[in-house]
């Protein structure tokens, strides 16, 4: 299955640019997919959290789909994010996904009204069951507001069509000890990687399977070196060159990655779309402080 | 304007009974609906969290606010929640709920991507202006994940459409300082009303306007008579009213409001809607413990 030649290495999740209205803009998401083909990415995470998702209609995310599948010419593994709000929609988006190329899909548990452990796990299933698609659990608190723990991820990871895992990336303290946790919980051999640009060198180096990388939809080329370094054994030149990256680290806490990447999509010269409101552009003073700082960055 | 006649005393949400697709009964609401009208509550929240307006598509939403408008027939203001991800759709919304009857709208800054001051500072103006409905704002940490400063209720209340403001109600210990740091950051006469039922007799009795409630959609007249002493002054009263609620309110902490009240339709013989996946019934063992429970209690 192409798909899962996709859930290790570096994973690339791009902005998807789109105008006032909601409408996907064809033209420059091709702009922002071409050259993650062309640095060799080894799958791209399309309609992430970066790439706004649980913003976009039904249509438009059908839309952005077949637009990257014509583009990446299935030359990479698309990864491709189908949560919703209800489950019966979820099935839905899994469904047009497939039908649109995707070769997997990211099931985020979008929540409004709190979830319990059951009702995440039944959604899941649901999902899995009626989409056709295999799905890489997306765990992102940050977005969700629900946590799974490490025996809830070791449960999906058991049922049939939920083929990896994509974790928040624990703090560099807790690297070994939460990695070796999540693989404690899954069948041996199950895919767990890590998203938290942060975070994520010393998760891989814990033993994470992927990195699946805000940065790298933009600086595919920088961030393979550090997932190729940990691939290599060579752990000291994987934290030396994550150790460079740490002032575009420093903006991402600072002023979130999503709304630093659709300013840097600018300043590179890809696209110069606006998240979708409510979400703001980054103020002038704070754009030209990100263009100052990666001029000085080795990127690419 | 009726609407404001609305923004104090008891506000009742009752749920928004719908089937598997999310199509909602009319049947069934209006059931719901008329003993609200009958037993005289000061408005009805339709389509607030409890009433799953973040599950619903626009078309259902809006036949939701026309089966209200028709069951009430004008008796009652209607808020109704135009909550969304994105704000032109929560424009949409607003002006949907107008044309279909509204007195006001509940607006939450709904989030996926966590929101800046700012940005929820630009919705709630975008929505007032554009939307031509009344606003009352809606804060639910609980499920949108964005907590509203006193200072910021304080400039939102400042901006013209916003007509009142609905809050968390702070823990008993707290009312008093709560509520007071809240009216001293807005205009004086500026409504404050609170939800969050087990909390919310203290915050009335610390000067809040309003009692924003879920029981209330089942059990008007019950918590009529709160608001009703603690307007006439007679604290004990509401207090002695209150504590007998209390095995009510340990269910709605304990399985969450939304689903209890889901319950408690069904046991009431209003309808038996379950609410939407991947929010699930609670278990049978479960219903049997708040049939149990209500059956003790003197509630109407």
């Amino acid at each position: 299955m192409p798909a899962l030649s996709g859930l290790s290495g570096l994973s690339a999740f791009p902005i998807t640019p789109s105008d006032a209205d909601g409408r996907v803009d064809a033209g420059a998401l091709q702009r922002l997919l071409e050259p993650l083909v062309a640095a060799g990415v080894d799958s791209i995470g399309l309609l992430g959290s970066t790439g706004t998702y649980a913003y976009l209609s039904r249509d438009e995310r059908r839309r952005a789909v077949a637009i990257a599948r014509e583009a990446v010419g299935g030359r990479v593994p698309l990864l491709v994010g189908i949560g919703a709000l209800r489950t019966d929609e979820a099935i839905r988006l899994a469904q047009d996904a497939r039908a649109a190329g995707a070769d997997a899909g990211l099931l985020a548990p979008v929540s409004y009204t709190p979830l319990t452990e059951a009702e995440v796990e039944a959604h899941f299933a649901a999902v899995a069951e009626a989409g056709g698609l295999p799905l890489v659990l997306y765990d992102n608190p940050a977005t969700t507001h629900f946590r799974f723990t490490p025996a809830l991820i070791g449960r999906l990871a058991r049922r049939p069509g939920i083929v990896a895992a994509k974790c928040a990336a624990p703090a560099p303290a807790d690297a070994a000890a939460g990695v070796a946790a999540l693989q404690a919980a899954v069948p041996a051999g199950f895919p767990i990687g890590f998203s938290g640009d942060w975070n994520a060198t010393e998760a891989l180096i814990a033993g994470g399977t992927a990195w699946y990388s805000v940065a790298g939809g933009l600086f595919p080329r920088t961030c393979r070196a550090i997932v190729r370094a940990v691939e290599a054994g060579d752990t000291d030149r994987a934290r030396t060159l994550n150790a460079e990256l740490e002032p575009l680290w420093t903006l991402f806490r600072t002023h979130s990655s999503l709304r630093v990447v659709y300013a840097l999509a600018d300043i590179l010269g890809r696209c110069c779309a606006e998240p979708p409101r409510p979400i703001r552009p980054l103020p002038p003073e704070v754009v030209a402080e990100i263009a100052a700082t990666v001029r000085r960055m080795p990127l690419s």
